[in-house]
């Protein structure tokens, strides 16, 4: 395998729902694509939303499922004041705050969000790793 | 938020199994870091190994879902040829086969494996999209 993802691909409820939360309320610049999708510039690796059934049925697995999804994505960024200033624009755009920001155990700062189909990021600060 | 995925964090019941299919299995190129974490290069946005439980209790959410997770990653590659390559690397490695390689609706070619923990990739070519 190369050394590449191209697509972290979310299965959301309500596509236009999630589209307003990452293109309006993020403001994630979003890439021209077909109908039905929506395909956001995160770099390389794209971020792409899709109807979950549609996802579960592309990959041909059943769509039922619940709880935890066992996965998070991360957004690093330059400083504790903006892992705060994050976590506010999240939830002014209608996110869910999970974990307020905090010290944590590795000497980073950090908290994490819920997007409207309770998919989790975390926003750190991590003194360890430079930003991409 | 700026446009930039820092990491996509996959929480695994056994960690060593997990690093083992990335890293020996799929050849993915590790980056040095602490232990009880496995961080691997895949462009600016990282794949990062972390036990289920740990993630879980990191986000102060609970470790309990099971069934779909609602995602899948994407890996593209430069042609049909590719994408049959590739899903057998990834079964040689110990992936499930979910979906053959087949035509797809939006005109291209594509197949999922799932991993030691049941997380779906996506194998595809896209005559539409260039490859990152």
């Amino acid at each position: 395998m190369e050394p590449r993802i191209t697509l972290i691909s979310l299965g959301v409820a309500d596509l236009e729902r999630s589209i307003r939360f990452y293109q309006d309320g993020l403001g994630l610049p979003r890439r021209d694509g077909p109908e039905g999708i929506a395909f956001f510039e995160t770099g390389p690796t794209l971020l792409s939303l899709y109807p979950r059934e549609a996802l579960a049925e592309d990959a041909t697995v059943s769509s039922e499922g619940s709880g935890f999804r066992g996965f998070a994505l991360a957004h690093n960024v330059a400083s504790k004041e903006a892992v705060v200033a994050m976590l506010d624009e999240a939830v002014a755009a209608g996110a869910r705050l999970v974990k307020p920001a905090q010290d944590v155990f590795w000497g980073g700062y950090s908290g994490y969000f819920a997007d409207p189909d309770e998919f989790l990021w975390e926003v750190a600060w991590n003194p360890h790793m430079p930003l991409a």
